[in-house]
């Protein structure tokens, strides 16, 4: 039951107005998930991370900022956020599922200018995990310095990335291009699946990733299931986010120019329901500049057919449902209305896109 | 919304039966109130403390153990509990409303053999912190270390005891004698009201204390308001708390030969309605060897109807308001039914002390 | 036995070129101070906090970081120092001497766009505490959150720069003048002084102070006595403090063209002896943009013989006594050769304005 | 630069008696290792640990308390050694070599009934990880939490000792037996070595470890070079560890009916240099209830001739060498003279059990 958010803008956004102010900030999700369906653990106390990019001048890594005290009690986040500024971030909030308490388990996981994070959990990973172990190259098993499903799988998006003729440690000045990153993702994926299969395993994995090289961001709403929901995952995109009200309440506004800021997120931060468009299932959402791509991914698990409804119950029972504060509208429906929700709220241009993906 | 929890029994409980393993522990309920009602913070997971005695031949003073880290996080408490046993144990889980978090601030406080706890807040405490500072003695305006409200409580009862003629820092062998302690805590409630009175602060105070000797037990279920409804107290005696079913379904035994264990808490322990008994509003309990005395407070916000009805809004709104998991009544209507709950499932002796109060 | 570093530049510094690589830098201090005298507690190891001012288009307040974590165990800080620039930061390591570890006992203290620290101890701080808490305006009296001497000492800076007519909450654009602020800093010693004379403390107190409100800054190196040496306190200034040769050596370049960053210090963070100037013992020092002044404080403890020797016996108790790596002489005798350094290794400029103070 | 005690009495002993009180106890150590040698990292700041073997009633696991807090600041320590008895505790400081500073990273180690703690290092672990990896069971392979090399050590051990024909999940009512416990000790080290020779490592390993099943203990002393120093490693037995003179001044006293209790320490807790015996290198010492054995390990590091000098250089680098604190001889002289001293200052006993080895 983590959660994530992604920025990516022209301009640089104050922290503190994308994860602290907002009414549904990542920082209110961390105590007050709407849909509090997993009774085993209802809130996302246990530690979380920000990772954003600075000046280029100030090298090409991103920041990390982690703490395994709950996101609500961090002083240092809360004055930290409303003095930082970034056009490119991910947050995270994290439930403990795998792995212990640690600083070492906070997501985001970075590596030289890589940057990744998980929403979800990979299944049975006990019985993958040394087919997955012996799978890496020996910088990537070595690498890993905590006890997560979550790093074992930025480990093997790297050592597929490698795979792809690139060495992860370094960079090209303006990144490894996003379908670069796009097809490390969807090996990782197709690797996590190939492993599932050599070991038994049935169980569905809940695989929202989310991985950027300072440049370009690709993540996934994804599931190994035919028939059960992913985790929840929307994005929002237009030309300024902005405290339209005070008390919290953000708006996106757009004007006809085309994008300036995106944002994708496991639960909208904002009650503004028309803001938001949910990414379909098992389809791989990329951001290159400030333009998104929407790419099904087409393998064992997709439905081509897209009336088809997936169950719910599973994604329900693992907590990793969230919905925006106004949207009382199961999942399954809103995806659904997806193409009528583009029509109505989102710029024709979204819709292009998604069309031709 | 903080809850507190004390044990006194004539052998010694194993911790974890007492604050882990119960459906409805102090544990889960730091995460899990079931009436949610403070939407500003859902939770109580600013930190927690037990503290609990340990034979005499280790010295009188409490063996206290406290953190910041969520209780559900800390792998440390899951381990002591399991290996620890006591007699006489005070456990508390906290959710800021003043003081950072800081283990400080974190409850039982102690002051050689005495150990003490609060549930609630003292109403406008800026306002009257400097009447209560000045009334001080040196030795107790110097013992506070953090900067809760509820330490300046217990500073302000070691003041109060002290003036009864006793010396705090050395308790006599069997301790101060249960009459001294509830003497002590009844004068800090009236100098806390004239603070209030003389600061022209009105908003109620919700004064749910608990202190020990390490002998007796007194705690109060208070609040300063003729209308509104105090946080909620329950209590439970009987011969055995044990676990009848697997799965952390714990119930309180009972036979004729009297009490060998009282539990006073918050919000019940179990889904065993007929195992608590709610404190009445206003009224001071007192655990002396085994034996439960209630008496009411019979100052300016005594209600001598009994079946006057508070208004359950001011706790409600305070997250406040614990209520046993089978138990569906408001705690008024609860309150009202005191009687009838202890004829049909308390002990009559348990009624008689009540009625004798 | 804590340490401090101030930084003010024309220009932005990476803070890890500040507080994370110099060979001797306040990181290292934290567990490697080259006089471990205090054999109570051999190093820095409570804690720590950085403050820095950010763009004055993100408000005028500091951004403080702190940690109860030791220093050099903190990823976050080594992390955010790589990324973060700053043209006036504060820091700060601690060792324990009053109050527990907790991050509110965390210096930098901040309040509004003040910020304040302090490397030293008040001395008999309980016996005056009555006095100091009875002498402050509430609003002061109320914000102190943790239980240092320090935090105190702040309040009662506050409360003293109030008295001098400006409201500490509402600074003007350009701040409160370094006058105002070295007027506020003097009375506040005057003030400690007057407190300890009434409660009968002849036990000296060591009163290095460092306060500033974003635009300039006041540090003390101060000892109520006649006879026993202040905690040391350094400066550096000129055009450019950069890395000469890889493995964190770190120089001050200087031409002529005067000051561009100042660094005060309790050590120096350099091999380099000719860079760092050793700060009268009882003397304030100002940067006002960026040029140094310094004033003798000349109260009852003052030495108007410049050769006078101080005994090191009380600082060096304390552990209040550091040196620059390359420098094996008591401080006194640094204090003695004060002029001949002056005149061989700092400008004329420096020299003519100590002179002038 | 890490410390480890192992205490085995026939009667319990208080904690704060073994690690708070002693003047160079564990606590001590923690901050003021007498030869800070190890320049690189001068203290053991980076969490500590304490397991602890309570009444069987409570079942045969270990009490294990760990932090991430340096131990000389954590209260919750420092209450709970005055608070609890063990008549068989473990107890570690250490300072980072692998792994982060992390819960999951403290010592001791446990499984089931069985404890483990490592004061060390396993010379280019990166290199020989995967080996180890491998070798493993599944069980031991997930049963890691943490990034050191130490816990994937324990991982071997426990591999090891299944390969012995026991079930390391559920020893028998009396233990493993110290036979099978040392067996299994000398095939982890022998195990390790054929991962160094296979890996081509030629660097030496310190491998003191020490493991417990609650009944026996076994240590070892241990570098996998012939002509280097092993880690420091001493022992001491007596009938009453008590404090003869106030201020921490402890000694053991010994009276001829045998020992009640042994203590095994990196560094001798007391100022009694007749107390300690330094375990010679390349040895592993049993403890059967209290009964001290000593067996040289004889693998191609084993130097036949007991008069040949290794190299203090190696140790002391890496910051293993520890000795009492009225011990200025180096450890190979005082290891030259373990045969005297066990003449003048231990039991015949001892000696005896040495010889025999």
């Amino acid at each position: 039951m983590c959660r994530f958010l992604v920025y990516k803008g022209r301009n640089p956004i104050l922290l503190s107005d994308l994860i602290l102010n907002p009414t549904h900030s990542i920082l209110t999700q961390s105590y007050d998930c709407r849909l509090r369906l997993d009774v085993r653990r209802p809130h996302n106390g246990d530690g979380f991370g920000i990772g954003y990019y600075t000046s280029p001048l100030l090298s090409p890594e991103p920041c990390i900022f982690t703490s395994t005290t709950p996101a609500w009690n961090c002083v240092n986040l809360a004055r930290l956020a409303k003095k930082t500024t970034s056009s490119l971030v991910f947050a995270h909030v994290r439930a403990t599922t795998t792995g212990a308490l640690s600083e070492s388990n906070c997501h985001p996981f970075s590596y030289h200018s890589l940057m990744f994070m998980h929403n979800g959990h990979i299944a049975s990973f006990q019985t993958i995990k040394r087919r997955l172990v012996s799978a890496l190259r020996d910088e990537y098993f070595l690498m890993v310095e905590g006890s997560t499903d979550s790093e074992w799988g930025f480990a093997l998006f790297l050592d597929t990335l490698h795979s792809l003729g690139v060495d992860p440690k370094s960079a090209p000045p303006e990144g490894f291009g996003h379908q670069k990153l796009r097809e490390a993702m969807l090996g990782t994926i197709r690797r996590l699946n190939e492993f599932f299969s050599e070991a038994g395993v049935t169980e569905p994995s809940l695989l929202n990733f989310a991985a950027t090289d300072g440049h370009s961001v690709v993540c996934t709403r994804y599931v190994s299931s035919r028939d059960d929901e992913a985790a929840s995952l929307y994005f929002s995109s237009g030309t300024r986010f902005h405290e339209y009200k005070e008390g919290g309440f953000y708006r996106m506004e757009r004007h006809d120019r085309g994008q300036d800021l995106v944002m994708v997120a496991s639960e909208p931060l904002t009650f503004e329901r028309g803001d938001w468009v949910t990414v379909p299932t098992n389809s791989v959402l990329t951001i290159n500049k400030q333009t998104v791509l929407i790419h099904p991914i087409k393998d064992q698990y997709y439905q081509s057919d897209p009336s088809y409804r997936r169950s719910m119950k599973f994604a329900e029972e693992k907590g990793m449902v969230g919905r925006g504060p106004g949207d009382e509208l199961p999942a399954t429906e809103a995806d659904g209305q997806l193409k009528s929700q583009l029509e109505n709220s989102a710029s024709q241009k979204l819709q292009a896109l998604v069309s031709a993906a």
